[in-house]
């Protein structure tokens, strides 16, 4: 069921700042925008990171991939699409696409996967069962 | 007493995630030195940075100005200079030169200020004592 | 004639990324803000940045101040405030403010300076008279 | 043949405004890290980097991945250990450990592939030979 529902889309516009000396974007900048996408999806589901957070738990990077097909420039209008591919218990992953907005040339193709762990230790818990049942309807199984 | 003892000098080497499209470093990627350079300059005078925040106080910068000389490339050695020019009960200021450790060219110069917070309410503090103390002679009155 | 039609508004969201580890947004992340306004304002008068560049120019930021009013955090929405407050014919300057959009409490007020070069020589040149005439209706005396 | 030799070694000293609102180094900021290793790497080996884009070459990255193990923290110094690990006639590839100094723990593990292309035309050629052959004594065949 990969629903189109379930693909989150966020805009951005390429700042200055994330660009390089060889005049594209750096490599590097495309990470943020990853996470600009996860955190839009989050909120769009009713469990926005500053809620998670407020509990006491945080959702850290465990796994990052991206693999960089065509480079953006400044100025360039983005858009990240993100999709929820894994729902575990203690775990979960997105898959991303960064997109040239005006013509759909796929910038970078990005995965990251996530543990939630308490705040105060550091330690993985179990991700809580009423954030569980906000997120169901974006996964999608690949 | 502009002492050549009290100006602290840091290197680093420029990053090429901190060049832009216009092939020099980023304007707000000097911003960052100007911290490492007062970071280390604190080590230097026995108040370690993460000591001061391990009392539940923060050192905010409530004051920025840079002027920028000439543009630092990918790469190059770099040298801040960093100097404190105001320690007062609850504030304290730095002034910095950005060079190109080769040809001893100005890239910038700056000046931030700062206050004293408890971490608990952000609310000013008296620097502490002890604080204090170590920072004395590290003072140039301009 | 400080018209509000002369005050140039964007908006952005505040990224995880551009926290740091005092709980809010660190002193550098603010900067890249600033020009987003600016790039912003300059769209909106018809001379996207891009196209100055295009024809081998550069505006390069000569001097930045920032005084630091109140900290941003995480997820706040963010409303840039910039102004044209001076236009000459070898210099232009900006003023800013950032604002939390939710309370209208300033986060931080700023100010940019900027020369035009030519890219080729990183030499000054005169700001073309068409770019200047275009900006010439942002442009508040203070 | 995973001589010790072929492990370059870079140390770098955790910057604040690479810290997050989690109180660890952010994941995107162990990414120019990483490219502090390989560049270190490049020069040791006799081939900066600066060297090869003044050639009209630009060495882009193709594919990044990035497993977080345990976090890094403001201060710290860091070790970045670089191994060349594959070594075509259009594709280099490079493994990294970045780990704390003070007590080896491991904090992230990394692999970064790139490709050579010519700047005027961002079109993949062939790695020049001479670079070629300063690059394989470097290179361990895991």
């Amino acid at each position: 069921m990969a629903s189109e529902l379930a693909v989150h889309r966020s805009q951005l516009r390429v700042r200055y700042a994330e660009t390089d000396a060889m005049g594209v974007v750096h490599h590097a900048a495309y990470v943020p925008w990853l996470e600009v996408g996860r955190v839009n999806l989050l909120r769009a589901a009713g469990a926005p990171y500053g809620d998670i957070e407020a509990r006491g738990l945080l959702v850290v990077l465990s796994d990052l991939q991206v693999r960089y097909r065509s480079p953006a420039r400044f100025d360039d209008l983005i858009e990240v699409q993100t999709t929820l591919i894994a729902l575990k218990s203690r775990q979960m992953a997105f898959r991303y696409r960064v997109l040239l907005h005006e013509t759909g040339a796929t910038c970078v193709e990005g995965m990251t996967s996530h543990i939630v762990v308490q705040r105060a230790t550091m330690k993985p818990v179990l991700l809580p069962v009423d954030l569980h049942d906000l997120l169901v309807p974006w996964l999608v199984r690949e």
